[in-house]
């Protein structure tokens, strides 16, 4: 199993010591806790939803508690789930009370004839599920409202474009698994951009921008730039080149990772996984929060272009 | 130029001449609008938006005017269109106040940074782009609240499952087109299903799903089971066949609607059209509105599988 935990401006020079041992264990614990449903012969599906509950949970991402603001000072919260065995898939966006996306996208997809819910309409499908909704207020922390705050004190005194720096737009969360059975699976999760405005979406509820799943070829998580993701159909067209072209996993993600996305000044990157296991992990930013558990258990995280 | 007004149980023996002779004449404007875009050097865009928006505001299609009711009474309107040259996209999903959504999603594409906003977010940049909203009543038709009526009645009286017969759903409209610069555009228009709840969002306003368009490839529209064509990304798939596969565009096409879709009953249909302007239009329900011209401006339009 792969995750992410965004990709973006992280460099070393603007890390403590404690925040980086902070990412570092949470990425442990996540992969400890995909790879134990794994390991005791549970399904990429309950792998990759577990794993991002702990990422949502931890208020280190953009997912979950911890998301950053919108221009309205709210969180809006968006997920997606995909079965790479069945192509069913749910997701949801929009969301302002429900405390773990991934898991409301996979009811949308086990209890719901739809694939994509947005909004209120999705939290009142939630509440009929028997999802307790939480306050707004469940979602703040002091590091993102300080962000929020900076951003809009920018905006209100005239300056365009984005802050400068590692709050700009990190911390999307994502995973993707394959069980013993040989099932695939995929998942992303996050609160969007800072700042954001008119009810953006960007491509992680996007069922083929920032996340697919097919047994066919591969599975895939993506994060950055999600306008980018989306116009090219990120997700889905890395799985469609080992499909359709039969290169692996390593060259077709790179190929729209480091080549298309690079050649649009899209900003990102995504985790991969085929049907034998093989990995790919491209990002064409200075870091991505991410790690990997292989079938011994052997657990590999990383944050930086070098490690 | 392509396009398609819906498919699904369109049977002969439903049809009023009167009913034919409406929709025959209908694409047939559209069809007209596009080609005398197109004719004098105007863009694949251009095209189909124009088209699109003759479809919208005949209140035959289920798009715009005409749109079918949502289980609250409500209309919600869902569009996007795509930039081949550009990888350009734009898409709304859930409006209830804009006449033409598909001019909105092309806003979207050219006058934001964004690729999709939904409600009310996107109403309010819509404003802030001089739009101006429309009341709710002007989507009322007697022929849609009598389908909405009927659907409810059952729903209300414990029926399950969807009402039989032709307004189930049906009428989502889209377009395809090739300009003389060699430009490929693709755009698709829904109200989305009848009775449909809890904020679902369909393929219609999914980049990938219901529409896309590269030069590289292709450009397509679809319509019919959203859900269905979420999963398998429909529209960016058959591009993705004809440029890593090589097939051609009624092969690519075939394979997705007549092969993939039917093994997992999932019903519609698509318009597609290669960059040398090969064209396929592929259903597998009993029918599709359809329709396409030629450099030359001949006109054709087909209903039923026969004709």
């Amino acid at each position: 199993m792969v995750i992410h935990g965004g990709a973006g401006t992280i460099l070393r020079q603007n890390m403590t010591p404690e925040m980086e041992k902070a990412y570092i264990d949470t990425l442990t614990i996540a992969l400890r806790t995909g790879y134990q449903i794994l390991a005791r012969g549970g399904s990429s599906l309950d792998a990759v939803e577990a794993t991002i509950r702990v990422m949502e949970d931890s208020p280190l991402f953009n997912a979950g508690k911890g998301a950053v603001f919108t221009s309205e000072g709210t969180n809006e919260l968006d997920a997606s789930i995909m079965d790479g065995r069945t192509l069913g898939a749910g997701a949801v966006a929009a969301l302002q009370h429900v405390r773990n996306p991934i898991s409301l996208a996979r009811l949308v997809m086990e209890k719901s004839p739809h694939v994509m819910m947005v909004g209120s309409g999705a939290e009142e499908f939630a509440k009929s599920q028997g999802v307790k909704l939480v306050s707004p207020h469940y979602f703040w922390t002091e590091r993102r409202w300080k962000a929020y705050e900076a951003a809009k004190a920018r905006a209100d005194s005239g300056k365009s474009g984005a802050v400068p720096g590692e709050e700009r737009k990190l911390g999307t969360v994502g995973a993707v698994a394959l069980d013993k059975a040989g099932n695939l699976a995929a998942g992303t999760s996050t609160g969007g951009t800072n700042m954001k405005r008119f009810g953006r979406v960007g491509d992680s509820p996007i069922i083929g921008a920032g996340t697919y799943a097919n047994n066919l070829s591969c599975a895939v998580s993506g994060t950055g730039d999600g306008e980018f993701f989306i116009r090219n159909n990120v997700a889905a067209d890395i799985c469609a080149r080992l499909r359709y072209s039969g290169v692996s996993i390593q060259q077709a993600a790179d190929d729209v990772v480091m080549k298309e996305l690079v050649a649009q000044h899209g900003e990102g990157g995504v985790i991969a996984m085929d049907r034998k296991g093989n990995i790919a992990t491209p990002f064409n930013s200075a870091g991505m929060y991410r790690g990997w558990v292989t079938s011994d258990g052997k657990i590999t995280v990383k944050i930086y272009k070098e490690n």
